[in-house]
């Protein structure tokens, strides 16, 4: 079915049950897809917009409130919505890297924050993992005192993630960011697979910064995400225009530099407001999640030769496991190959496992309802009985 | 009526012909909204992202035909699909513009545009505009000679607008960017106003880049735009992340830094995909536009005391307007005041103009039928002679 010329209409979570480790997050909620209908046009949210002439500024649709929303449900002072969390930590950096500024990240950073401190120039630094994929406050403290001595400069910014994208570990930000602190290093927490998806207080956790994605964890369309802060940096990160046009004597008024001008527009910021009252009720069930993640965990551990390389027992939904001994054994002589896997998950009507993956992978068993997550361990179980693994009882 | 808790249904262009200076080209195409229903999940084009990992390379949905296309009916080499024009701004001055540089601005530019050259450090200098608010290839010059000399240094980058936002007239681009290019000058297009309105040849015009806003002209949704450039400067702007993570060692491929890693994402991307098609149709009937836009001109220039402050004949469906002598005088002593105008055009469905705007405003007639353009023509004679204003036969 085609929704264009040449685009075929998508129809993933329609049709199975999706455990792709990136999209589950992000599936609009009903409300979402019908205010995404009504603010589909370009400019959609500006029919309301009067002095001082700023996005996060507009009352009806309400973004100003959603704006204040957003900041007291992360415990943080200011917040903005912007296109992605790579925007946020690009806002961040720009406000506070300058050239051959050292930056700290750690060995299970992004690749956005990478290029983020990139694009101003920066030196990334990671924050090496120990033996259990864990970033710690000891290891913390030893890179910060090694740039220190190697860079002749105190860092600038350090980034930590709250769960980090490889494994789907907590990290012990708390014990981070007190490190960082008592060196005046402000601390950015990435927050792209928590914001949205568990509780989370910036206070609590005593950052400077904390980052969401909206097409990761917030139920919204893509680009969109959020930098949230205190008031002793909002001043510097969400810094208004300085420039003047030196012919015609112009200024630009309150805009800020670092969010270009406006925040996010149109059908990716409704998309997200939209989804923001489901999504401060979903965080409050985290638990229920985790159970449901659990029930698939143990049919991994049931099928011999199969590892969770993720911290165990699991504290959130994406999860990575290696099936080098299990399901890739079956693929050395499987006639479909390592295809044979994601086939029959298709079959079951299970998806988002790259097709061919049967070594090491990454799951997200988020949004599913209990009997879900019973139907696709017990897919899991026969897949493996049916090639002849073995299954414990 | 609600779409979701708190948020009314946005129903303007359902309801009412809207003349607003930036929201008729960005309305969405039937194709365009029901890929909006079809991709609005956070990650939905990302089912098919295969190795090297970049979303600009993913064939289904088609969005690596979907940027070699938009290149060549720009007749560009090179085209990138951005969170909106602004981030195109910013793209180039990230890859051109050094801190301290100088940047050769319009008086006519867009605030974005300043922006962009304050988010790199870069020092903004206008072009004074002429008498008839033209920028011209003179003024173009006396200002880069100016600037060399007091700043010491050949500007890094100059920005010039195809048609500009305040007055919707067409500046000499050719002309300007034969002047930088013979002090090595590259050359932005400022397309905003242009890209998906009417032709656009980035080759003809002699720039080095082009950039598009999706939102504004291209019937796409908010965030989108596009960056084009030539042979010459895409290694450049669209250069790889050269980091390296220096415990891990990890590299990150192919993720070019300006584009924060991915292009422009889901919903927003795939609504400029599914209006491509009529968009590129649309710009070969700017003809019937600009025979639209002449019936309302025409209209206001028949209504005593009310005079087009953008050049004439029209050459663009945005135009400026200075009503002070006529529908500001009614407003002087109505008892709605100025707000009896937008009142008055509420009443027969002419919506777009801000409420209580009598003096000088903006409108645009893009995407009318010939048949509302004579409506809207007609509504504003009639409120003129309602109100006591003299209308020539």
């Amino acid at each position: 079915m085609k929704c264009a010329e040449g685009i075929e209409a998508r129809q993933v979570d329609e049709t199975a049950i999706n455990i792709d480790p990136i999209q589950v997050g992000g599936r609009l909620t009903a409300d979402a897809m019908k205010a995404v209908i009504a603010y589909g046009d370009g400019y959609s949210v500006c029919d309301n917009c009067r002095k001082p002439f700023r996005l996060d500024y507009i009352k009806s649709p309400p973004i100003a409130e959603f704006h204040t929303d957003l900041a007291s449900w992360l415990d943080m002072d200011a917040c903005r919505v912007v296109p992605g969390a790579r925007r946020g930590f690009q806002a961040v950096c720009q406000g506070l890297v300058s050239k051959g500024d050292p930056v700290i990240l750690t060995a299970l950073s992004h690749y956005t924050e990478f290029i983020a401190v990139e694009s101003v120039k920066g030196l990334p630094r990671e924050i090496p993992k120990d033996a259990e994929n864990q970033i710690t406050a000891d290891a913390a403290a030893e890179t910060i005192e090694r740039v220190i001595r190697t860079e002749g400069k105190t860092p600038a910014l350090l980034f930590v993630e709250g769960v980090d994208y490889q494994f789907g570990n907590h990290h012990d930000v708390q014990g981070i960011a007190k490190v960082a602190h008592s060196y005046d290093i402000p601390v950015l927490y990435n927050g792209a697979y928590t914001v949205g998806i568990l509780p989370v207080s910036g206070k609590e956790l005593g950052v400077d910064f904390v980052i969401g994605s909206g097409h990761k964890s917030m139920a919204a369309p893509a680009p969109s995400g959020l930098v949230a802060t205190t008031a002793e940096y909002a001043d510097q990160i969400f810094a208004t225009t300085a420039v003047k046009g030196d012919q015609t004597g112009r200024t630009f008024g309150i805009k800020e530099v670092a969010m270009m001008g406006c925040t996010l527009m149109g059908v990716t910021v409704m998309g997200m407001m939209a989804s923001f009252p489901h999504v401060k009720e979903r965080v409050l069930n985290w638990d229920l999640e985790l159970a449901n993640s659990r029930i698939i965990i143990d049919a991994f551990s049931a099928i011999e030769g199969t590892t969770i390389i993720s911290e165990m027992p699991r504290r959130h939904t994406l999860t990575r496991i290696d099936t080098r001994e299990s399901f890739d054994r079956v693929a050395q002589t499987h006639k479909k190959r390592g295809f044979f896997f994601t086939s029959a998950l298709g079959k079951k009507g299970i998806t988002g496992v790259i097709p061919g993956a049967t070594k090491i992978w990454k799951f997200n068993t988020y949004g599913m309802t209990k009997a879900q997550a019973e139907y696709t361990a017990e897919a899991f179980l026969d897949i493996a009985r049916e090639n002849g693994l073995t299954v414990a009882d």
